[in-house]
């Protein structure tokens, strides 16, 4: 048993190191209470666990403290409690999957993660309403198994950040994927949340006695609460409804490609009247030559002689070789055999004259497979192989199929062979920056205009997709891939980074999502937003134990401060 | 210049009576210094004034202090400024149409109402991303004129709340229409906000200079903040980006009609289906025979001998008479021509066996409306048209033309003549109570056991809609229309009201927005969630002086209090 906690000290002796000493102390005394908890197996403090967690696909990394592994909200809640009895800051992660924006990573070192792994059931599938109600540890590769074992005509909106991300980590960072339940925090419901004090909050009308639409209505009576636990880090998500695909009679993809670099502002008008139609009710995502390329291959260091960034004729020599546009893209329709042959041809009147369009589904594209094969064993048509086996990949992503290949991309500038399919063991070196446009033609050639001279000048080159995330909203994904081995190169990344972040912003074009490395840039051009969400920091979690820093910055003496651990005087016992 | 606020008297002095005298003195120092802000004729403390906004469809209604009318957001900034300093509670209205939960009534009395009718500007209007800016006086009508005058491809979702209700209000309200844009709160974005603090806040990106994207994607980045200001008293909102309905390339209503009470468990599977496929991509409305009669014609008091409930029979001759079936509905199918064809076959295929359907688009019904216009010269069918007529003011709500035609059903048992469109000028007594049920047969049938027997028992019949709001709700619409003139009858709605409350409560149907007598309910059977909403509002709001007691209790001593205004004693100068 742990007596820290009643000790005191004046007040008046407090220094910044005794305080450096004490908060060690508390942590150390955290920790021993969480092992009674926990059991020492689910408490990791050792270095090489601590070093493991605190690998990231970017230079700037935090270092926790301790790891702890919950299995259920009742334990969540202690841990909790014991964190605000010691002023031990917690950082929870669902899977650590936050690829490009901080991994597991914390703001700031020596916070502790909560790692929700553990707790990964999938309590409830309703079929008729097509929701399922699960755990922070549920992987999308484990939901579309349980799906598909138990036979229920539902697929989950997976996104390409892989089979083992987590779908309640990425629907509280506000994800996107490819089907018509892609915008991920409007198709989840009924939030379970446990608070700073412990105490269990349910958003929507979750709260109330045997609500029958606790997970199909997501605001429920009153202010709408769920929003605020997104992004944030106002309390620890330990359940969530999220919304499924229903398996439709017919779904068929449409891949399109354009010729030109200019035609992205066609192709995009096209799919704002295709959304705005409703003949596409879901995610339509659209990459350059660059980005199409990256999935396939690595960067050409041998054709480049070992320079970067890539020239024009090499670039022009990877789309020949590869079969790819300046812009491609991939869309599903969902709907019924009627709906979707009408949709295919209002889908090739809008991309006339632009842009060349495929449609394929389950038969034609098995067809491919079987043809492929035979030519695979003549030795034939390596290409075609190739094509076949990315629409393979693309269409089992609309049917809610993770797969590793779509995070490939961002190894494109790594000079290591893949040991996995995991960025961090594979040390690959990337950013992601994600701002958002209005969906029109003209805002998305703003971007590639804006964005080229910088990596031009940084020696990188933009991979960069651009994907319909609604009928008005654009959201594009541009990775910065970099050598992690070179260290001048890691550094240049982060210039181009930061002058990519400042570039857009002077713009009025903001992430929709950001890492780690980047919280303290939020408050950058912006008024009142960011202090009212500290005051309700302030309310909700007033010793500042939850993800302090994360989004939302620290609130002392009224100012933001991203950048350090505090323990608040009240919690703090010298 | 007032001089109240610099009075010191020991606090030890205090007591109720000389709090409530010394209160009313603030009031009207506020009152002063709002008539030095906007003019005597922008304030009204009056009696009559006072009188007419105290009016109510209820039998509870509550009487302002003054009625306020700022013209802009600075002005809205004053006025807060003033209530904090004389601790003098505001209750915003956007145009106070809220009929049938309380009209422009605050929770309790004495609030001073801020009417926001002379911020009617419509800020911009953007045809290719589909949204308006607007302030919360612009009503419905307004925005219908504005887009037909400026020839804008655009529609509003207009509800059926009449020509003068106010978008902003009830998109705060969380309302809900008819076209693909129909769910209001999720077609809305980029709010600006006055605060208690006078501070302005704007959601989404908005706060960021120059954005973009500040009316197109709802949450921007960090914490997503609209939802709080919705159903709440968090702040003023002065404006709001609404996504419109683009003008499709066609537009096809299709109504349907079943003739058995308990066809209403397939009707709302089949829309389950047809929306789940994405095959109907707005709002359904289903009516019971009851609601679908009250909107052409009264209660029949001959035919009854003024006896209520209407018995078996007498229904019956009504359903025989306007040629009503036991469930009917309508619901809009927006796309292309190829796409509504499509749609068209499905709807057909799911409602075949037990309901029949008509399809009618804006020819079908101009040539049905010249074929009735010959018919009405030979005074023949005057039941088909007035069926014609009825199919027209649907299909134009479709269309986002408002109409008062849709309101009319509220006043079933009124006794009186109409004077005009308003409920409140025709004296018209009802109360609409809205539970969220999931989109299933077996639910709306179960909804309708429950209710029934209730209605019976208290000498009321049940007015009834049921819309597939999404995929996955059903939202009802229950009115209790009775005879405001009539005390006895006048209770027993109330009665009603509550037994239908605390039935569906116990059943775990909680309604999706309630009315101003029925705020205390709120707190019945829920656990957490109404004390991290009172702590957000303390955060925000600390001396409670908006709209207290709306949705969100008074947080005092840890407890909720919905009956009385408060002034703090951090405000209050004794």
């Amino acid at each position: 048993m742990c007596t820290w906690e009643v000790w005191e000290f004046p007040r008046s002796l407090a220094s910044q190191q005794r305080n450096n000493r004490e908060a060690a102390m508390q942590q150390d005394c955290a920790i021993h209470e969480w092992t009674a908890l926990l059991g020492s197996a689910r408490v990791s403090a050792e270095d090489h666990t601590r070093d493991r967690y605190a690998r990231s696909t970017q230079q700037f990394s935090t270092r926790p403290a301790a790891i702890l592994f919950p299995e259920n909200a009742d334990e969540v809640r202690e841990i909790v409690r014991i964190a605000s009895k010691h002023g031990v800051p917690l950082y929870p992660i669902s899977r650590g999957n936050n690829w490009g924006y901080g991994d597991a990573c914390a703001a700031t070192d020596n916070q502790v993660i909560v790692d929700l792994r553990g707790m990964n059931r999938i309590i409830e599938v309703n079929a008729d309403l097509a929701y399922a109600v699960v755990e922070p540890g549920v992987t999308q590769q484990q939901m579309a198994d349980y799906l598909a074992e138990h036979d229920i005509p539902l697929w989950l909106d997976a996104t390409g950040a892989g089979p083992d991300a987590s779908i309640v980590g990425n629907t509280l960072e506000r994800g996107f994927g490819h089907s018509p339940a892609g915008d991920h925090f409007h198709n989840s419901a009924g939030y379970e949340i446990v608070l700073a004090d412990a105490r269990v909050l349910k958003t929507g009308f979750g709260h109330y006695r045997n609500a029958q639409a606790a997970y199909i209505f997501k605001p429920g009576i009153g202010p709408a609460l769920d929003g605020i636990f997104t992004q944030s880090n106002l309390g620890i998500v330990t359940k969530m409804g999220v919304w499924l695909q229903p398996k439709p009679e017919c779904l068929e993809a449409f891949a399109f490609t354009a010729e030109r670099d200019g035609d992205i502002a066609r192709v995009i008008d096209a799919l704002r009247r295709l959304r705005m139609l409703g003949v596409i009710q879901s995610s339509v995502h659209a990459a350059n030559d660059l980005r199409a390329i990256s999935t396939r291959t690595r960067y050409p260091w041998k054709a480049m002689q070992g320079q970067a960034p890539l020239n024009a004729t090499t670039r022009r020599d990877l789309r020949a070789k590869f079969g790819v546009g300046a812009w491609s893209g991939i869309g599903g329709i969902y709907g019924t055999d009627e709906t979707v042959a009408a949709a295919r041809k209002v889908i090739r009147r809008e991309f006339k004259g632009f842009a060349t369009v495929r449609f394929f589904n389950e038969s034609r594209l098995s067809l491919a497979e079987k043809a492929c094969s035979v030519l695979r064993s003549l030795g034939m048509c390596s290409r075609l192989r190739e094509q076949v086996a990315s629409a393979r990949s693309v269409f089992d992503l609309l049917k809610g199929s993770p797969s590793p290949q779509h995070l490939r991309g961002a190894g494109w500038r790594s000079k290591h062979a893949d040991k996995n399919a995991d960025p961090l063991d594979n040390h690959w070196g990337f950013l992601w920056f994600s701002p958002v446009l209005p969906l029109t033609g003209a805002a998305a050639a703003g971007l590639m205009r804006c964005i080229e001279p910088i990596f031009e000048s940084h020696g990188f080159e933009p991979l960069v997709t651009m994907t319909a995330v609604t009928p008005r909203a654009l959201c594009s994904v541009i990775t910065i891939s970099y050598d992690k081995s070179n260290a001048e190169e890691s550094r240049r990344a982060i210039e181009c980074y930061n002058h990519v972040w400042n570039a857009c912003a002077g713009e009025g074009l903001i992430a929709y999502r950001c890492g780690v490395q980047s919280m303290q840039k939020l408050e950058q051009g912006s008024e009142t937003f960011w202090d009212v969400a500290r005051a309700i920091k302030l309310a909700l979690d007033p010793a500042n134990i939850i993800a302090p820093g994360r989004y939302i910055g620290n609130a002392i003496g009224g100012s933001a401060v991203h950048s350090s651990r505090e323990i608040p005087a009240a919690l703090s016992m010298f």
